[in-house]
């Protein structure tokens, strides 16, 4: 890693905990609507399971780039109208606030004090398939000592596309192996890891909740692999 | 400006002093290349005077967008050709160095703690004719705290065109009126209220040197005059 100067960061499941953030606001939610019985962390994985769908329709070239935002709001209603609530039934605004959930999801323990010392010696940037919106609003709730917001909606490509890594690299002005990706998902890496980018693996077990099977160990050799972003810190000096 | 949830700032002449720091940059290398005679200042307003020209080309559709680091670049080699230097004689990373003093400009005395103020209350982005990695590094040698790097790269166009400003809100996920321009141009401030963003004027009278003659009162009834950013904070109430 010593030609990297800038290290960018998946963040959803990475540098924050979307599965419990997500499954809080939907609990509030359905508890004012009536629905107590259902459960708020499998509509929370449910959500997030047709996150990837969602996104291919743009890789695929089917759908022009959208926002994340946007496919977020659209998912939110099937999930909703899929657990029997009448969407059409509930204002637009409350709904808009329901999905702004993935904004204000709270980072892991370790990643605020994490980013802070690697900031010392490195660029640090969000390169996730959030958009500008959403990551700026959960870096200011949760204290995210971002450099910039980068990610699918700057590059104008959803990751894995290489142009999500690539424009990245260009945009801050260094070639891909200048730029180290930070992710706890090995599919990522491999992706980054293709378009010449060094690669930070690090562990978050409890992503997926108690019963996660996936990412529990690195695939491949990682440039590095840590336990979290204070381990992180150590291993790069800072 | 009660409905203004994000700030968004002119940068060169508003946040930081170009002038001056072009110029020391520029004394530097002229002296290392036996140029002592040459006046850095006058190359510094030489090469600024290419700035507006340089992005016309783009603004036309004459060019694709590029951005200003390669615009800069251009700009510099011919500015020290008409001021007699061989560039051809000059090591491309000494001329690539040089051109990044505009990522090494300080900001105004008043300028980071004004901003610190003001993310207090608001979202706080440039919103420059820089490019992402110009600006990023100026933030980190001038302590600038940005929420996020936005401006003419990420909108894919150069102020004042109207996408500059509309994409910029659009990115924010906000409407035009709850955006603010900070600027120290009435030029760019005019362009911004037409797009229906709202306006706050801050005056800097030695951007240009001792003999500024623009920009010196507001052209017409912004919605906050002020000093310098603590004036502008303490309008603001931050």
């Amino acid at each position: 890693m010593v030609e990297v100067r800038a290290l960018v960061f998946d963040v959803f499941g990475t540098v924050v905990d979307w599965r419990e953030g997500v499954a809080r606001d939907l609990r509030a939610f359905f508890d004012r609507h009536g629905a107590g019985q259902v459960d708020s962390h499998a509509v929370a994985d449910a959500w997030r399971k047709r996150y990837q769908p969602a996104m291919e329709e743009c890789r695929s070239g089917r759908r022009a780039f959208t926002r994340l935002d946007v496919l977020h709001r659209e998912n939110l209603d099937a999930v909703l109208l899929g657990n029997g609530l009448d969407v059409t039934a509930i204002a637009a605004d409350e709904l808009d606030h329901l999905n702004r959930a993935w904004h204000r999801l709270d980072p892991w323990p370790d990643a605020v004090a994490g980013l802070k010392r690697l900031k010392t010696r490195y660029i640090i940037a969000p390169l996730s398939n959030g958009n500008v919106a959403l990551l700026l609003n959960m870096a200011r709730h949760g204290g995210l000592p971002w450099d910039a917001i980068l990610g699918a909606e700057v590059a104008n490509a959803y990751k894995p596309q290489p142009a999500a890594y690539l424009r990245t690299a260009d945009i801050l002005g260094l070639q891909p192996g200048e730029v180290g990706l930070v992710a706890a998902h090995n599919s990522d890496l491999a992706a980054a890891r293709a378009c010449g980018l060094r690669t930070a693996f690090v562990l978050r077990p409890l992503e997926h909740g108690p019963g996660q099977v996936s990412d529990l160990k690195p695939d491949e050799r990682w440039d590095i692999v840590a336990l979290d972003f204070l381990d992180l810190a150590n291993q790069l000096g800072c």
